[in-house]
């Protein structure tokens, strides 16, 4: 853990100081939580009642509401990236002591900065880069490249020939380059309908500081490439088809599935649960709700839903029949429609004779 | 295995034998499979035209359906509870037999009741209670802390740090404690849309007697921890975000997700595949559905659902493609209701004035 | 990687050779990426302008297609399924070198054709068939069968006394056996609420030529097994239930969640995201649509669909708000219809009077 005064911290990173400037801060907390010692954050005007009763060392937030703190602040446009630069100082990335456990199976030749911890397996013609750490029970298989400064926590598993750039953190349980859904079906004779597999020859081309969360995983292409740009960012859980493409800085949240040769944009945010079906196109600066089904492509930029909302159990059963009546309630409005036309140029008819 | 006599079991769990108390039973099966040294229940009156043809050696019912039993059987007041505590009896969990398998790494101390296997890692500072088995592949992170007599099975990985209860039963490939998922955005400049990571300083907090499906992640806090309470049971493939409270005694079903921040009640149940969005709250007592988004707080307790009528495809095409018209339709029939009554009136004075 | 003349291929899958039968592919592509030395395919017409720009060695299309082609072709019924055979030949599968290596652990006799990688645990009283590949870190618990020439990624789990068939392919993270989720509730007492485990006893039980994709999860069944029938296709992150029966040649997509004891018929296909509920039956040759919630059994063949269109995002808060009221609005059209009824009869009488 690391250790700053709060004039070294605007000296670094801007904003403005209000309050003693050589206070000293260890670490990030909450509002609720943070002691003399601690830095907090305010980013949403929602919790700003939380401000009053803080005992944070200091807290960082936007000028309007700086007037309003009770204890040191820090002024600045974009509090919560103000924080997140903070909290990386004082929570660095551990540094890799470098050296192969004695329990590991390496059968390549690594940089001397390259840990690799106990029950990882690494197999012949890989190539890491420098300073990686490799977690227990990592497997990377033949031909496998990672760029420098990539963590690999425990149980991370690689297919041959895959390639992660520099400053990748995966998580455990991510699978990237296993073999894409790919069958070609028997139409006919005694094997009808059975599926013949369609060999998944291409590979998974991940750029640099990409985030891959804990058993997500990024199938390898059937013909070409799997292609995830920089700086994209996955949560758990995730699924991504083969021979999709993902542009820089996009995110995925929890449980979201990407079928097969999608092709997403740079800059997109996808909600928890959402699913994306294959072989179409997204634009860039797609947002994307939880919960909703992506059946066609999405050619600009914007947000975009489909989710349903919920009610109470009786209430539900009751308004969500109808769906499948919704036809038949459209047709219905339309002949209502045409008669009161009808009625209404009847009944006009006396009127205008008389 | 075990065995056990029909008196015995009544002894011991309650309820009214109704045939040969010396009778022994020395597995659970179905209705439909079990023979004569096997004890199934009836649980459900759907079920009960099974029970003439049964070969079973005894049956565990209700009261009420006793008197139609062919074979002995155990009458009480709630027969697939007695039937699960029968089954644990004649299905013992192994008792470990501690001791470090010599392909195991271990880096802390243990105790002697503790069973490590093969390929397993534990780092420095974990505490493990008596009688634990770590099963092949795990990996347990330093300072990690496991209750007594719980049991992990092959492939599961722990962060460093976090907590879990007493009896806990983690299934292959869940993992606990990776990051959560939280990014700043770089605004502005070159980096324009980049994510910015905010470190997960966090831990998880898990009870005693909770239940982790196989390949479940439980990620941990943000700044405070994720806390999972006293016997909640979580199935396989489920997300669970970063600062989530789960309260005591809630069962969540295959491939949910829950976003950051939720917090759940105690005694809830949510049915598979439905997603809980962040920074909202569920009351103790809720059932939500599956297939169903909670996008909003639910404050009472009730039965909640959100899931859509599935229909052959053609019927779909034509119901669900009116969801986009659905405000046009709404318009048109209040139209309808005002031009209705503007008609009404209109025709309505002629009478009047006759 | 394997080399083919064109008439060889031709002698050996049928179809109709256009161009020199001499020409040598070593490698399938698609058609933009396709050299002189690869084979590509034209199977959707969509992709037909393609074509005139390809540098592939030989295309397999239509016959209908065939005269197009600027290059050699083989013209056949099935362009795709030939391709996939032609694929297969030109990518065949690695044989397995036999083998322990020293850092894996074996507690039963293995052939020798069997390859065990590196980190790999075999538990006591495990069968595995002839030429099988074991990954690295692949857990066998005691007592499962694997059938000949099956391969398993890294990483895989299988639990003790599960019967996986000939030639199956598993990959990374793919969990089988793993408790199904089974627990009675205590209704009163100071426990109420609380879940008590049903021992899961039953097992898993998979035919030949099934392909379960990474960190897909098969439960073990509570009494009886699960099964899975031959030449099933499961993709990534699919969880099957305890007891789930399914018929062969059927094919799940990413993401699809199987509840405990659905019965599934032979040659379905469930797109990705899809969630069937439990103790249901499901036809043969259902296809059910991606994103769809099979809450009811479906007894006969066809297409079946339950998404969700998107919308832009205020069009869907206009839209989707109204799936509230949809029961109140059918409730104003009949009420609609039945005023308009009453005001034509009345209107109706003036002229008939007249």
């Amino acid at each position: 853990m690391s250790i700053m005064r709060l004039d070294e911290i605007v000296a670094r990173f801007g904003g403005r100081l209000s309050g003693d400037g050589s206070r000293v801060v260890r670490q990030v907390a909450t509002l609720e939580r943070a002691g003399p010692e601690e830095i907090s954050f305010l980013a949403n005007l929602k919790y700003r009642s939380k401000l009053s009763d803080t005992r944070a060392g200091a807290v960082i937030m936007s000028e309007e509401l700086a007037r309003h703190s009770p204890v040191p602040c820090i002024a600045c446009d974009h509090p919560y990236l103000y924080f997140a630069r903070v909290a990386q100082c004082l929570n660095p990335v551990a540094i890799a002591q470098g050296g192969i456990h004695p329990a590991a199976t390496v059968e390549t030749d690594l940089p001397a900065s390259v840990s690799v911890a106990a029950g990882a397996y690494i197999g012949p013609a890989v190539r890491i880069g420098e300073r990686c750490r490799i977690g227990p029970g990592c497997v990377i298989g033949p031909g496998a490249e990672i760029g420098d400064d990539a963590l690999l926590h425990a149980n991370v598993t690689i297919y041959g020939g895959c390639r992660i750039g520099a400053r990748a953190i995966l998580h455990s349980g991510a699978v990237i380059g296993a073999d894409g859904f790919g069958f070609a079906r028997e139409p006919e004779g005694e094997r009808a309908g059975a599926w013949v597999k369609i060999p998944q020859i291409g590979g998974v081309i991940i750029g640099d500081d990409v985030e891959v969360g804990a058993n997500t995983t990024i199938d390898r292409g059937a013909l070409d490439d799997t292609v995830i740009e920089d700086g994209v960012k996955f949560d758990n859980q995730i699924q991504v088809g083969h021979n999709v493409r993902i542009g820089a800085h996009s995110a995925f949240a929890g449980c979201v599935g990407i079928a097969g040769s999608a092709s997403i944009g740079r800059r997109c945010t996808v909600g928890g649960g959402a699913i994306i079906l294959g072989h179409l196109t997204i634009a860039d600066d797609v947002n994307i709700s939880a919960g909703t089904l992506i059946a066609k492509s999405i050619p600009k930029p914007g947000n975009y839903t489909g989710a349903v909302p919920f009610l109470e159990h009786g209430e539900w059963l009751k308004n969500f029949a109808r769906l499948r009546q919704l036809d038949d309630l459209a047709d219905r409005i339309r002949a209502l429609e045409a008669q009161l036309k009808d009625l209404a140029a009847s009944t006009a008819k006396p009127e205008e004779t008389t």
